[in-house]
């Protein structure tokens, strides 16, 4: 038998309070008995509603905190108030600590990231961590990375996510030689970024250790399941995943309207209700709830604000298979000595910008 | 009576042939019959195919041209072999020629622009043309630019296209004051690359005129349809719209996979043909065919390289709608004079990028 995996978990995230955080964790509970939490918040606050769950009661702790990190608070004011004391710092303290294997908030993505580079920093050989989401495809289910830690990538921060998504789906999918893409335009005019296409250039002649490389690929190739790991800076990542979120609710929305418009529809989605529960399933946004955060000394995970119980308990999954998968000792051992020199080029320091 | 409106064909440029467009051509012509059309490509086979539409016929005049741009032609070598004899050149032309008032072409983007540029050049107090789609929102359309004609952007060129897209919904939406939105993302932590920052602030404090600025918009907000003009430069811009395509290929295959996993589903179905007939209508991508290229001496319209006849029907409508509602005059009105001072910081000349 293995070590139990154990899980921080910062209570007082997200929009809708410990309440849904505390049933999120539950109902993954159940799913990994070997699982342990650590639970950072208002202690009479969790012990009234750990009452309720007497099994999740026996595999936690509790360890109180005061200061809540807003939703809305900047990076810079959530490190000034919430350093050392707040759920969010100490739920990534207990990584730093070697007290939990990985942490989950449903907090502020900037805190959280501000947080956790400042306090975990990023791994030897990385230069920026990124955020990585999963996405499901029509072949199963993709990686993407940057969804959301940095704006603008360098060539060489393009092969450092490659190397990061390559390990992360190694860990998840169970693939050997995940395929990565480079995200890029297709029309002949602009071709490509420039660092897109020197990342491409590298990756495509010099080749990198444990990258597999497709090529590049377009918007469209993320849902067709093109590749298994889709590389692209942060700006761009956030914007197409917001994008395919917001087609999928206006395509919901159609349907919805579209079986409600006359009798015979409704008898037909009466018939075809199975059918439709099934479709539900598959394009239900919580069951790809979950960004890792990727580069830092230990593993992070970002769960949607305004997920409910269900769709947190997807984020605990994410971080238990990451800590049961070794996410961290695969992308160290891809990292080793392998960046090419002529990938170095105009790098900045992530660390400086985490101080910011 | 107004004058008849004109539109150049080029009848070589697509993947299906003359076939395929001038079907489309005689589609839009039944809906417009006050249009008339020059024909630019191979004449016997363009006669060929106008025996099976006298009508159209009629309506036409067939120029006669040797050359064909192929699909995969770089814009250099589209520009060597092309310029002054190809369908496409000739089509450019008739516009500038005022032989004719917009040209439609189905024929490769980049040769396109790029011929565009060489032969129409920007309009004054423009200094980048843009590439604007029309997106379909839960709340109607949209307008999403720049979709693909240059790589990265400037707060000033960012603000160009805030006027361009404005003119352009005021042309087809037939509304007074359209929103405008520029594309960012939300989480704190990046907060938005300097120039949409630098544009957003100028947008709001100083003031454009004709810009009904409504602030940054995040990649679901495009199909929510929160706004009427959605602003962002165009690698974004074309990955998002790509990322959309996808994910509705791939939500049709899941609805069309659920409906037939059951004789109840497939039952159910039946039943409800009418509504998902209604829903395929609405989802139909070639409804939203037509990328217009905003900031020329001249209205071009790119159509799908690989759309059939009925699709490139609806880049001819989009053409004629934006002769018959004065798109040039309406952007030329609004640009006079109007650009801030502050906005015109790190501007490159397009014009310098449409020789190379």
């Amino acid at each position: 038998m293995s070590a139990p995996v154990r899980i921080a978990i910062d209570a007082m995230g997200g929009d809708h309070g410990p309440e849904t955080i505390l049933a999120g964790v539950e109902i993954a509970r159940v799913r990994h008995p070997d699982a342990q939490f650590v639970l950072f918040g208002d202690e009479p606050r969790i012990k009234t509603i750990l009452a309720r769950y007497p099994a999740l009661a026996a595999a936690s702790r509790i360890v109180h905190t005061d200061i809540v990190v807003g939703m809305d608070d900047k990076p810079s004011q959530a490190l000034r108030r919430g350093r050392y004391r707040s759920s969010m710092w100490r739920s990534i303290d207990a990584v730093k600590q070697h007290e939990a294997d990985a942490a989950v908030s449903a907090g502020n993505t900037g805190a959280l990231m501000a947080m956790a580079k400042v306090n975990l920093r990023t791994m030897p050989g990385i230069d920026r961590p990124a955020i990585a989401g999963i996405w499901p495809t029509l072949r199963g289910e993709s990686i993407v990375l940057d969804i959301g830690a940095s704006i603008g990538a360098t060539a060489r921060s393009l092969i450092e996510m490659s190397i990061m998504g390559s390990a992360m789906a190694r860990s998840i999918f169970d693939i050997e030689s995940p395929t990565v893409g480079l995200l890029n335009v297709g029309t002949e005019e602009i071709k490509g970024a420039e660092e897109v296409k020197e990342a491409g250039r590298i990756l495509r002649e010099e080749g990198v250790a444990d990258v597999n490389y497709h090529g590049f690929v377009e918007g469209n190739d993320i849902g067709a399941g093109t590749v298994d790991v889709v590389v692209t800076e942060g700006f761009t990542g956030n914007i197409a995943l917001k994008t395919a979120e917001g087609t999928a609710k206006q395509l919901a929305s159609y349907l919805r309207a579209a079986m409600g418009r006359s009798l015979r529809a409704r008898i037909g989605y009466l018939f075809a209700r199975d059918a439709f529960n099934v479709l539900r399933e598959k394009m239900d946004p919580r069951r790809s709830n979950g960004g890792v955060f990727l580069g830092l000394n230990g593993i992070v995970i970002k769960s949607h604000g305004g997920t409910d119980a269900e769709g947190f308990a997807y984020a605990v999954d994410l971080a238990y298979d990451m800590v049961r998968h070794h996410l961290l000792q695969r992308i160290e051992k891809s990292i080793v000595s392998r960046l090419p020199a002529t990938a170095s080029r105009g790098v900045e320091s992530a660390e400086a910008e985490g101080q910011s």
